[in-house]
């Protein structure tokens, strides 16, 4: 199927309704996507409801710039991104619609290159991409491809996660090492002439979240996406008016993630990440729940916890000293995701 | 709440996660879009499951240019793209989540009427916003707006709706006057120095699919928007491998749209409808689909029919004579939705 597209570059044709969109989509995105659910020629398809757990649902958009980066591209993205807004709210990821913006003059190696990263992420994933949609605009409107996506899971009855879960005295957890999705798509851009074996991290952390949630104690989960882990602990001590502690020390960040930051003058903390997770338990859980995490995320560490204090987010240095770590501002990275 | 958003135009910091996002969701889009499933602290919702009924999902991207038309703006335009895709499918239409890629330097006064109107849509259309995500990329690297949004509604189960169920002999019917969704938005572009009390006919269809649906001999519906009428009919003609007969003097299309397309050169059946829907039937249901229709659709008519017949769409022209309508090639109107 795929051989049988043979147009070199998006047209304004291709979002018209006509024959070369029909084509695009039955020749193109059809083949690499299929799956029992998908029907591209229906207005909107029919899933199978779980009676007994519940049905949530997440919608995010993806500029990421440049559109291929280590790691992944802005199709694999997409998958992550959706997969885990899901799986962080303790719900099995399990449908995805799909609407594409394409630009005029976009080569389709390129596109088809982003399909097969996101027809592949969703088959790892376990998520079946259901209903589509795709529109073309001019030359200069959009910045190649923009991807909006938006999950469908399903979580069993009873389970209570949220930020209004979160007590003074529960610890947090990361899954891994910190920014790197932010710290690669920084390299690719090749804006400082830097490259590196950096690697984004982009993954679905549906096994972490799982494992997590067999954890008596488990309060809340978040992945540390757009303003990165400190965004988190800014979401926590705002929502709980709780201050949150983290000890720098016990934050894991890979040393080439380091030495980008060191170099171009940026905090890791602030930096994206797109395959962890952070989790809120309850202390007497933490050691548990750790051990739960290790076993899927090796690199796992508890690193900080929630104090009975005025809300800040309030750093522990290496050095034994305090910084009040500030809401983000002004966008160092925009196009991260 | 309105009024405590006090910024001017977007900047990139609108999307980084930060203080002035969470500003720019807390005081502009929430308050808007309120109610009760919306939480915008949250990476996403769960939703109330209706275990005797079907769950449908549909997807669609909205690049209109221009992003305010009269009629509409690109906000009420999502909303009414969404809910007539479930309600061509027989679903109720309830839920929907909204992608937003907004443009640094966009005057925020827009945005406010955008979400307004997109606001006002959704609540005559009984949909609820129940999830979302704002993309803000630089100057140049989009138009303004453009959003994809992702209904869920309910259908209930047995329906038995789609391109499958067409047969030989069945009548086609349009709910109203076409193309005045494609008419107003080319002249809202004032390219041609023309000006019109032409309005887009942009609206629900539920009401419409859901008087058909009571009527046994239903077959198939869709919403002519992209390419009109006449792509309707060839997807019909190519799902089927019959043929589509049109009667052009039964197709209403009122006199603004006939004197624009006269004039530029645009044929009426190939332009977008927003707030029409073409039903197939099977003939011996067909007055009383028409009937049942016109009670919500004073205009609808009965306009053609499927024959045995080699695949191909054939309009009975008004003098009598035969014209095959060719399936759409290139894009005479691109960015109409």
């Amino acid at each position: 199927m795929h051989l049988r597209f043979r147009d070199s570059h998006i047209s304004l044709a291709h979002g018209n309704g006509g024959r070369l969109m029909r084509e695009l989509i039955e020749e193109l995105f059809a083949p690499a996507l299929k799956n029992p659910h998908l029907d591209t020629r229906a207005d909107a398809v029919a899933l199978p409801i779980e009676a007994n757990r519940e049905l949530l649902v997440t919608t995010d958009g993806f500029t990421v710039q440049p559109l291929e980066f280590p790691g992944g591209n802005i199709g694999s993205l997409a998958v992550h991104g959706t997969v885990n807004d899901l799986a962080v709210s303790g719900a099995e990821p399990r449908f995805m619609t799909l609407s594409i913006f394409l630009e005029e003059g976009l080569e389709i190696v390129r596109l088809r290159r982003v399909i097969a990263a996101l027809a592949d992420a969703a088959r790892d994933s376990g998520i079946a991409v259901v209903a589509g949609d795709t529109k073309v605009v001019g030359r200069g409107d959009c910045d190649g491809i923009y991807l909006a996506a938006t999950g469908i899971g399903f979580r069993p009855r009873g389970v209570r996660l949220g930020l209004d879960h979160v007590r003074a005295g529960d610890r947090l957890l990361v899954s891994g090492p910190i920014g790197e999705h932010g710290a690669a798509v920084l390299l690719a851009r090749q804006e400082f002439g830097l490259r590196g074996d950096l690697k984004s991290d982009a993954a679905s952390v549906w096994p972490q979240a799982r494992a997590l949630m067999a954890v008596a104690g488990l309060r809340f989960m978040r992945d540390p996406t757009r303003g990165g882990l400190a965004t988190v602990a800014h979401e926590l001590a705002r929502a709980t008016q709780l201050s949150v502690h983290l000890s720098e020390q016990a934050i894991p960040i890979s040393d080439p993630v380091l030495s980008v930051c060191e170099l171009l003058g940026f905090d890791p903390l602030y930096l994206a990440c797109e395959g962890r997770l952070v989790a809120v338990v309850a202390a007497e859980a933490a050691e548990g729940a750790l051990g739960a995490l290790r076993e899927v995320a090796p690199e796992a560490m508890l690193i900080g916890e929630m104090r009975q204090a005025p809300p800040q987010v309030v750093l522990a240095t290496a050095f034994g000293g305090l910084r009040a770590l500030d809401e983000l501002e002004d966008d160092p990275l925009p196009r991260i995701c």
